[in-house]
């Protein structure tokens, strides 16, 4: 039996009953054999200083770059904050962008978002996609997801209860898994 | 005697050393008569939490937030993280923008940024502007100020030593002076 | 009694039952006392090649240039193309922004768009942005006009006949009327 | 002996002289074994009208099509016009991306650019990686080819005579020779 697909599930928002959360729940929930979602939970990772890094990566930041380094791919449920990429996950990501390993090189990873406006953070995810191309990760062009007016979608925890959205989550991450096996390295 | 203009100065980088934080020193040795730069460290200020928002502005956030509601204009000075903003300023941003009284809105503002690579925090500004523009901020358009190889205009503690590259930081705060005064609310 | 306020109106489409040729019409339909909007078609605009530049404008060309030139304001209703700026609209930009005189320096501008889908031309309206930060026009931030579903609010020939969204787009043009204003040169 | 690879070469200025197309020019004189690059001239190609497209592409855009369904990757050497796409190359994409075929869809793309200025076509080269993730292309990440100062490595015909450039240009074609076949389908 092969192993299966490590998925690394990370969403950008701190909100408790967050939406993106809860969509990153319904992709967990929803996971396709052959695959697994762990997640991970971004709230611990300090504000990007360069004299720390240049000390040492804190825990909370060794970790995350030891489990993206881990995973074949990486998934992202985020909020879209002022037309952009929220603090949180840029941080996040500049983290991960250092040496000496640069554990988001060529890592497969796909985007998702929901907002409770109409856009479904549609300029959030193309300013993140911008971040990818710094770093050289191999982010799925399509399908891409945009979930709009979330709060219809979702209870009051930010779980997502519509059918038809969490079955566009589920066809997500069958893509995103596709992907990452056409990316993954020769070997 | 009318009173002076008020400039927040803020970096986008927590290095020691920064260049930006070496740009904005340069800014503020050089403020022109009329004008005082007040400087702001966004060190203090936690990860953005809409959770933490609703119980009340953590007093770092609640400081910056009244310090640019006082503020006649924002100067910024950063670099640009993975070809986007970094995480300690869209932060410091996120949290200013929300309510009750989002002090970015219709605030003049001018970006300039120093980075060791050849293009200057182009991509860094660009991302920036569109942050700006969802909070309805003024951003001065021109003149646009790209420090491009930084470490060689600055000493180790960071601080701009170039006279060309120093002018044109005096010149930059001249024209933010000049677009306050224009973008000033009618009163 | 003052002079109108002389705006010049364009459309990103060549299509004759655009629905963002019927916006613009909706526009001119709508002008607000003080305030003439005249329209300019594109379609007569060459393909831009700097080797003809050098030799003298096109007639269409310098007629476009002329009428920027002596207009307060320009209003743009422009369809998104492949998330990005349609290819007319752009090329009449590029013509407008080179010397001796460059028509868009410091003109006001006012964008609004209209598509079949859902997202309303939000990613072309931020890529048409940044051409004019190059350009350094004084684009209007808010408010933004986003027609989503624009099939639904239309008549065979693009005619706008959705009564709120009418209402949305006169309120545009009297918001770029004030912007105009409050932007007009000192003189 | 295997087939070569099959690459479509076009350039976004129409200025005899430009520097991209004699970075153009570059990539063809230093096409690895294995690969042929064909370069189409985009000047016949009309601008972009939805009516007209609806009667049948116009023979220059069915040619242009044609090539680019029967190319294996394309290849586009472009200046960066208001720091966005010239109008002469998204006219040419827009064109191509529209059924029943959409040529581009899943298509291996490298981009490389030269200017005049410092910036080496960087922002204009953001710009048209939206456009190519609207279209589901495949762009090549890494490496970027920025080309600054064009006029010093050129001579007055627009020929690239640096041989330090020429060689980024050679390595980028390799590049995405390596890339095509990485993403060819798996057929």
């Amino acid at each position: 039996m092969p192993e299966p697909l490590r998925i690394l599930g990370i969403a950008g928002s701190l909100r408790r009953a967050s939406f993106n959360r809860g969509l990153l729940r319904a992709a967990v929930e929803q996971t396709p054999a052959g695959a697994v979602i762990e997640t991970f939970d971004l709230a611990p990772i300090p504000m990007y200083n360069e004299d720390v890094r240049t000390q040492g990566y804190p825990p909370a930041v060794a970790e995350f770059r030891a489990k993206l380094a881990a995973a074949d791919a990486l998934l992202i449920a985020s909020p879209e904050n002022n037309y952009s990429v929220p603090a949180v996950l840029k941080n996040a990501l500049d983290w991960a962008s250092r040496p000496p390993d640069q554990p988001l090189h060529q890592k497969p990873v796909a985007i998702m978002g929901a907002s409770n406006g109409g856009f479904g953070t549609v300029r959030g995810q193309a300013a993140l996609r911008v971040v990818f191309t710094a770093v050289e990760s191999y982010v799925m062009i399509k399908p891409e997801l945009f979930v709009s007016r979330a709060q219809d979608l979702t209870d009051a925890d930010g779980n997502l209860t519509d059918p038809a959205t969490r079955d566009k989550v589920k066809a997500h991450v069958e893509a995103l898994i596709a992907w990452a096996q056409r990316m993954r390295p020769a070997g």
